[in-house]
């Protein structure tokens, strides 16, 4: 699954597996973070929030909706950071998710010519398919021409 | 701990407490996400990187480097997204993290004249006092004037 | 958040956050304590049980109910002991408890006047304000002219 | 507890307590193992398949079923191996299972003469004592005679 | 493994398998109660507190020794509560715990004369036979001529 | 990754990523199934035990060793079974295990001839390349002629 910066294709995209977020997931999620807010944790709170039920932490559907794309490895690539990291809707208890990935960009990287920028912009889908989370994810990818 | 648009005060900061990141927190991470690249799982295979170790997961060193900040809750604001997250140094297991937070930040908010837009940006540092995650953290807060 | 013997007052409370206990959570005081009774964990079994449904661990309802206080430290306290730890109603899948806590004792400590013994009652309450468990928390509290 | 072979009776059955299997253990399973197929955490694509529904993984059955039976250490006795395990019926979310012991075969042990070999027929069962999954489970065990 | 009240006898002892606590046992009862100390998580805290290292919770070390005596039901009896918890010593990473019950007390249940009342004393030790925690859990036991 | 049973070919093979066994692995493992036998959590018992150290629980390993393989579904097949289950050596905390797949068998399915049986003989590896855990495991494959 190796691929060069050369063989990334703009307006490529792939989909990942599906998953559905469970209770246990925020248990989790909540676990691991600290982050023990109501609106994650309590349904009696919730009750009287906008949303009326507990919501997912942004973070897990960050850490989930990436995770869902790791099945496999290109090793000429590592990730360089995530911009404009969104949440246009919220995630419930119940919801299935999965990650819809495109290449939207492919540059130059400044600093070091043997390696170029390729943006991967990932929308996390609910079953309705709905955009949860939005975000641009840059990869750092190895020249080709490097090898020569 | 309710704080008004006009509350937050550019320049002002404030650091967690610390956690020590732990071989568990990565197979815990992995086993959340489902991200089980050998980068963060296999030893043997580490021996042969540029960092000879097990790393962290970017996404969990994320959401545990927020998840640190998360304790007490302002009802006037609500995450609107993060911007520009890199990751300028690994984190091995063992290390001790913590979230310096820093208001950077105060603009109107386009879309609605209610709210103010927030940036906190966010330094996650080890126990060298190296930043290994840096991020700005943008906020949606209530204004004040609101409520007249 | 520090606070000296001196500083606290009899009968001064606070409350924390709720939280719903899920199935989830139940599996996991399960799994950590290795109480797997079927009173726990037995649907089946729960059917012909006087509550005739599966209740959280006592250990979980007070390690939770304490946990949701842990939410400042006070460099100059520390836990002495529990006494009267008593669980008058069970804990259901789907309740949300909370934390009440009341300073109700402040006595001299035998051993060392440097310090004194501070009693929080704590009551662990559901969703219908039902206490659920009972303790005294006894803290080690530094004096203050200690200092001196 | 300890027995050694020669105490081991042909035809001798046991059975565990139960366990209600829960959407947090496939979880857990999922993420200890790596196994995050869609036939056991998507809901959505699992409407489409032959079973409806989410299905527990084989290997969580077994790792529970064999695990229901731990209660008691026989000094004498280890685990050989097992043969024909075997999944007649699905496990779904819900699902209470509990496993029945029958010791259905001894030999002599060809390699050391000190030691036998007991055959533990183990079936899972659900709520409906529909067999969920069957297996032999090999145990050698040593001879009583050994230490004259 | 029934047992009426009569059937429990003053003096009698029994003492649990052994388990060593691990980072893994603290980062796990931190994520399931929320109590994200540093005594218990930071490791670069820790070296200069008093005990030089991390710190397991009390209310895990009360729910694990509670937990390992959780081998055999008595269906005769239940938990009425725990008085005089006490926490000795620390447990560290490393150590290896198991606990220790006496039946240190009858008495007659005032509520109700079908139940009495049986405590038993229970000491957690580590591996250098220290006392680390002390309580003394109480049960209602029903009482055998209650059958009659 | 869709293949019928035409095409799988008589020794093909295939190898896993590997992934290095933590202690919060076995801390998991034994949570997750209730086998809290010293064999695995007790570093004091097993110092006078044959391997001096603790354990990985042989269900672990299988579950962990077979959950290396799930990287991509063929829905064209689905596990019949397993046997010759064998621990031909213990897995020790610290050890790194990958999996090792070979077809071995290829043979009619009696039942229904729109399927055949494939047999993968899967070998579990330590970093030393010695077999730990050694399986035959069975798939029922789809025939393609069914098709038509």
């Amino acid at each position: 699954m190796n691929k060069y910066y050369e063989e990334h294709t703009l307006n490529d995209t792939r989909e990942t597996f599906g998953r559905t977020i469970c209770e246990a997931d925020i248990i989790f999620h909540a676990g691991h973070t600290g982050d023990f807010f109501p609106h994650h944790l309590d349904k009696e709170f919730c009750k009287k929030q906008p949303f009326k039920k507990r919501i997912a932490h942004g973070t897990m559907t960050f850490s989930i909706g990436i995770g869902l794309s790791a099945t496999s490895i290109n090793e000429h690539a590592m990730t360089y950071g995530y911009d404009k990291l969104r949440f246009p809707k919220p995630v419930f208890i119940g919801d299935t998710i999965r990650t819809h990935i495109e290449i939207t960009k492919k540059t130059d990287y400044a600093k070091n010519d043997k390696f170029g920028l390729v943006v991967e912009t990932c929308k996390v889908l609910n079953q309705h398919d709905e955009v949860v989370l939005y975000c641009e994810h840059i990869l750092l990818v190895e020249k080709k021409h490097d090898e020569l």
